[in-house]
């Protein structure tokens, strides 16, 4: 239960306060060169504590490749990564140990488990999307190679919307804001909150270009429905769009219906995606982050025997954690395509002959 | 690839106008009474051709159980149910035979398999669909045992939001409306469009309560993301929300996290889910479904060859596929729940050893 | 739980004396023509009643394509198969209504559900292989289009063994002998046995010729750890070898190793099969079945509420199930050739550009 | 498909010459106490270099615990364990490089991959098993917990068979050998083959006892096909038997039938299995090893470039692999049956009832 994907099937391990978390890959083709720069690369996008917008908890997050690749080249055995944990102030949480907190997870893993490591909210941290954005670099390694490419951006904070979706910007900017001319006013109404010891939410677009036509396996492990699970399961996600989403249901069947002429389809309302696979189309979704729940202001609780408390949080928090959240929601539909790349693969009779011929 | 679940695993097969449509639920606890009564009713109310806000065709859905079954109660094994088609009308079909209609499944199913069942859509058609209320009809008789119980209705048609959600009201209602002073001002929205050969989209919402806590496996079987597969994967489904959903994204931490009572939480804006975990509050979600692609104004396409036609539509369609799609909704959700149940049997020690004392 | 494989995934249900007994087999590539006289001709061969040496229940175990096959070709969705029950019996098992008979799964399925469908053993009979065989048959039409072929016969009856392998001899005995100089013997051991209201194990030879080196997903779903789970889950099998098999712990290495030359392998002691993979030889496994538990000698049990007592079985039942297990395991072989077939696509770079190249 | 197991699932990873092996396992219920001491101790028996019966390579095995344990109990969270290799001598297969040892995985892995790590024979050496003899000790500690107990030795040694199965004795064993009165005669076989550059095979033979009835998901994840995957999954495996196994197949229905009384069984010919599932009687497996491939005659084989040589294999390799084996066989058992326990709750409604009670 903690593994995702079918034929590009990873599994993660650790907690946020524990020695170290991880992952094993399973299902890496043999043969695709293993850039280890590259996988620091983006995790070095993910990790805490590159400015005032993040978190303060300064992690090295520096990956350790232990299996799968040879004379740096995968093997097509499992890949296992490795990130030891640096930074922890476990007595940060000393004072939540038996209090559960509003928004997290703990209340529920605590009823569910019975037991709970309370540090630094443990394996529901959304530090362990480090070994989900190592997996990936992987993926997308892969998917480079067959001329997709996977990119985000953030184009709502607190409400204020993006106009234009620019990610080439994106990658340059701190807040990985889509459009320069909201940039300013997303980034302050972030540290308006943090100033008031309060978060903001916002909202992650991810563009998927150059996926063959095909991709995804009807009728239960669709496209759409993998993507709206791999995003629906991050940290802090409460709506997951595909192409135009809340808004397809308010036009009429004429507006939204994409027409096709012989060079392709007129217009891209369905997100590239047609009955649960790819049409060739870009795959846009946009993926909505409640505000970081771990606030510094005082709220109403209860103890794990049900006293009622006010209390205070302490620790070190992302005031916004869509920020760093966009990058994480890159790995995972990174993650999904790979795995329906190689998932479609005999789908019919002539493609196994081609295959094996 | 056509199964859903774990430990209560359903599979379905059926085009639409093929012999029949059916399904296999696997995991069913043995013992449990199987009221095929109740499991009609529940086809019934998703059924076509009820009233002039659905397609004319008429199916009488009858299901018949195979297997699994013994003098009325269940055996833990297999449970077949198989509802032959009756209506079809395949030669509607054969103008579009080597037609893409737009926003259809056509497209993507010929790319990918090389080969397409035309009639009336085929394995992509809605009609799929009765199969998953059979088999959720069997997850809500076992629900209603352990005291959970999943309602939904339709929140919003073409933009006309329903502001009260009055679940016993939308029973009782021809298009499931949950708000009755917005009823028939959705209503006439669909027959506008109908009668302008178009379609509208819609919102189902659904309501699950007395769910335990501590159902869902993080951190890759999550009950947020397992339920946003779900209603993803459903036709015309382009967006979903868990809780204040897209409305989350644009609040502060303080307003959008619950607080907690020694009784409660004080507020349900997450929907009942915390870290991918029931916390027991009520489970909200709501589920956006597109207009019907099927309509009967002209349209831009292509053939398989690529060659540029302009055509119309033939066919009996559903003039707002949210209305009977919020009865599936309902489905989805059940089996969800019901599966999450029986997964989380086994979470901890003291569970397993109360289980074999 | 009633479902076998990965990528070709096959779901049975039924019971003995149900309605009907079928199976879903999903992940058929589309475009492979659906032989039915072909399906037919494999029940035909599992059907009971064709001779002295098996049961006297007369099936007619035609059966029906429901799904998946559109103008005689696969569509790519899964293909349903139906086989109605038309000979059942079930008087003649109300008189063990309320006993355990040993040597069956009654007392285990009984202790497991709380329930059990007493008549010809419910869902624990072998009349579920029909199902199996179905699935099997369309695997084997599409393994003959890979040039792959899956033979059995029986090579051992009540301990007398084959000498020689003849699987085209087998074709043609009543009893699939593959040696025809042991036949008689065999058969006389099987009529024996009946006579004596007894009966006799046996041992099927399955030999698998044509498969492509590769297949096998080490190092959980080898293909020999597939394979045997796959013979060892048939009703009556208490042992599977791969290759020498049992002979092979009694050499030494050096006996044992199959050494290699620029045309291949100069033995095949390996059966066929190296770490788990496919290393292009002959793929040989024996299968041995215990007695049918069925007999109708008088035999000591209890009652379902543990009363000793003496009965004698009624019913109609084969005095050595070999026989007409060896057909299932050729069933069962080519299933898992035909998904590790599948599955073995993508295992390098290079086939997943090929592929989609 | 380096996983094992459905509710209790482990994944292994790590190349016999890569940094490190290791496992994830996930699905360990909650609240169990994690004995550090006792899983080194279960690696202990398995490592290599403990005497002149195995490989001359010394491996500490140490193992670190990196996740899902929290102040020494389970948290729920998945297990991550690492092993550290420390005692590789790679260049002891430089001249294997381009060589494919006869009896080995390397021309499978190969021809599967198209490139190999050949020191050590990378992922395809049995090294990899101490890895599941991590997990399976924890297996162990659950099990002991519910009352279960897994214990083995070797039965039979270059043919060798014991005639007590003294499990006991077994424990003391430098081989494992279940019967002190053959024990050095088998110890011989393995000098002699040692001196000759040579190997022998050998079984192991396995207890469980105190299983509850009903473990074992029929129809296709049955008891005892899965023991039947893991065990056959083994490095050198070629064959397993349950309970009487092949002699099941050359006696009569009434001999091989056990009979029941109020207590209990009369004999145990089934090995503890009816129908795939456990029926409370002890589970008895026999596991046939080959002998160990790598033997120091000169061999003939071919190169990557398929040129024949004749060569003699270097390195460090157990002559008998049959013996540290049978540790292995046990933690296979203790995971299967551990899952099986895991994946049997929710079997009936009773027990649903009981749990969510």
């Amino acid at each position: 239960m903690n593994s995702f994907g079918m034929k590009l099937r990873f599994s993660t391990f650790g907690e946020s306060h524990g020695k170290a978390i991880g992952c094993l890959l399973d299902g890496v083709p043999a043969g695709l060169e293993i850039d280890e720069e590259y996988i620091q690369s983006e995790l070095d996008r993910r990790k805490p504590g590159k400015s005032e917008f993040e978190t303060a908890r300064k992690e090295a997050d520096k990956v350790e490749i232990l299996s799968g690749v040879f004379e740096g080249v995968s093997t097509g055995t499992p890949i296992a990564m490795l990130i030891y944990n640096t930074n922890q102030k476990s007595k940060d949480y000393t004072n939540i140990k038996d209090i559960f907190r509003p928004g997290h997870a703990d209340f529920t893993y605590f009823n569910k488990y019975g037991i709970r490591d309370y540090r630094g909210g443990g394996r529901s941290s959304a530090r362990e999307t480090a070994a989900r954005v190592s997996a990936g670099a992987i993926a997308k390694l892969m998917l480079t190679k067959m001329g997709i490419s996977v990119l985000s951006g953030i184009s709502e904070v607190a409400g204020i919307k993006s106009e234009v979706f620019d990610y080439d910007k994106a990658k340059s900017s701190i807040i990985y804001a889509l459009d320069s001319a909201k940039e300013e006013e997303q980034k302050e109404a972030i540290l308006k909150a943090k100033n008031n010891h309060d978060s903001v939410g916002g909202v992650s677009r991810v563009l998927i270009q150059g996926v063959p036509i095909g991709l995804g396996q009807p009728l239960y492990y669709k496209l759409d429905g993998v993507l709206a699970d791999a995003m629906m399961g991050l940290n802090a996600v409460k709506a997951v769009e595909i192409g135009d989403g809340v808004l397809s249901s308010r036009v009429l069947g004429s507006q939204n219906n994409d027409e096709i002429r012989s060079n392709g389809f007129e217009t891209n309302h369905s997100g590239g995606i047609l009955g649960g696979i790819s049409n060739g189309d870009d795959i846009v979704l946009n993926v909505y982050f409640k505000p970081t729940p771990s606030i510094f202001k005082e709220q109403h609780t209860v103890t794990t025997t049900n006293e009622e408390v006010d209390f205070s949080l302490k620790g070190r928090h992302d005031p916004c954690v869509a920020v760093r959240g966009t990058v994480v929601c890159e790995s995972m539909a990174a993650l999904v395509i790979a795995d329906m790349l190689l998932l479609n693969m005999g789908s019919n009779m002539e493609g196994v002959r081609k295959y094996y011929s």
